[in-house]
């Protein structure tokens, strides 16, 4: 059996705990949380979660993660069969983390978490970045119904995962709805919300926010005290 | 055969070029450069090089071609059988980009082509993220002799084109050696520049150059006037 070592209030992790749900493995969840102490870079060398318990050892990163589970278990599959369509699909997804996911994530601390404002040269890349990422969204992104086509797949993990956060971020910080124009987007969100997996990842995760912002706060103080 | 869209002076342009090489894959090269018009945009959604045109369409996003190119064309492979090992190389390329090559870039510009200074913000972040991110691979690297074992895998694309930079970048603007605790890491450069496929993509590199900083300048001009 698979042991997923993360927290549910991280949207890299529940990418991967919907993945297992959509796949049908079992797994076991082991809280872990990302930081740079030995015991947390031995099995992450960056220090980051999830991180994924196979018999054979430890896998970090999602996207490494993910193709693992395709490999090993596809029986259920969230890739296309054809190596030009799975490169399709994996080209959104990576679009989705690269020019949506890692600019919004700057200003997460902001947004979220009422913490440190996000320095003024940061907000203004993110802004930069995500125009330039949504655009891409419009243009690669299917819908069709779900967002690189006909069938639920690895992008799809990506884009309910990173998008929702993101627009977020246009909203509070920016004044600007990213979604307004990819009405396929509203309905996609819409959809994967009745997905019975999709709403135990969403339960979890709300069960778990107190608890990760008080860690959060308690971290943001020993911070500023040090 | 292949055609692939870029320029010699794009490291990841170069990555994919040097699988194909390695892959004895007769491919054309077009000359592309990353940008928003609408001619770019209709094969690379985000406007970024390299694309690979096959005979179903086009490829953007390195890390979508060179898996692409795994399953597509796997006679020479740069990942390894199993799925665990392949989860480990990948797992290892993905540290390198978002965490080596991915701060490193904010600071290109101010490093490579004497150009707009990184603001202190980015810098300060970028200083953060690379100490952790070589840190990481100070862990997670084999050089053995190659980065993630004893053959040469996808990993090694992205530490032949992203580290050196980065490194450099720690150099100029940090005055760190992030290398110095890292000998493998150097002997692992000096292998792979005796490789004649490197040496191929090295000389290429250094042939656009001069093209590539002159249309650079013209862009910082044309963006400072504009």
């Amino acid at each position: 059996m698979f042991r997923l070592h993360g927290f549910s209030a991280s949207n890299y992790y529940n990418m991967v705990k919907l993945a297992l749900l959509e796949k049908r493995l079992p797994f076991e969840e082991v809280p872990l949380h990302g930081c740079q102490n030995p015991q947390v870079l031995a099995i992450s060398p960056r220090g980051k979660v999830p991180v994924l318990e196979v018999a054979q050892g430890f896998i970090s990163e999602t996207d490494a993660i993910l193709d693992y589970l395709e490999e090993a278990c596809p029986e259920v599959a969230l890739l296309p069969a054809d190596p030009f369509q799975r490169a399709q699909v994996r080209a959104l997804a990576k679009e989705i983390e690269l020019y949506i996911e890692l600019p919004a994530r700057y200003c997460y601390v902001e947004v979220f978490f009422a913490g440190r404002a996000t320095p003024e040269a940061l907000k203004a890349k993110a802004r930069r970045d995500l125009d330039k990422g949504f655009a891409a969204l419009a243009q690669r992104g299917r819908f069709a119904p779900y967002v690189a086509g006909e069938c639920l797949t690895l992008a799809d993990l990506y884009f309910l995962y990173s998008v929702d956060l993101a627009c977020q971020v246009g909203q509070r910080l920016f004044g600007i709805d990213y979604l307004q124009p990819l009405p396929g987007a509203r309905a996609l969100f819409e959809r994967l919300g009745e997905n019975p997996n999709v709403h135990k990842v969403a339960a979890d995760r709300k069960a778990e926010t107190p608890a990760f912002l008080q860690r959060l706060r308690a971290a943001t103080q020993a911070e500023l005290a040090g």
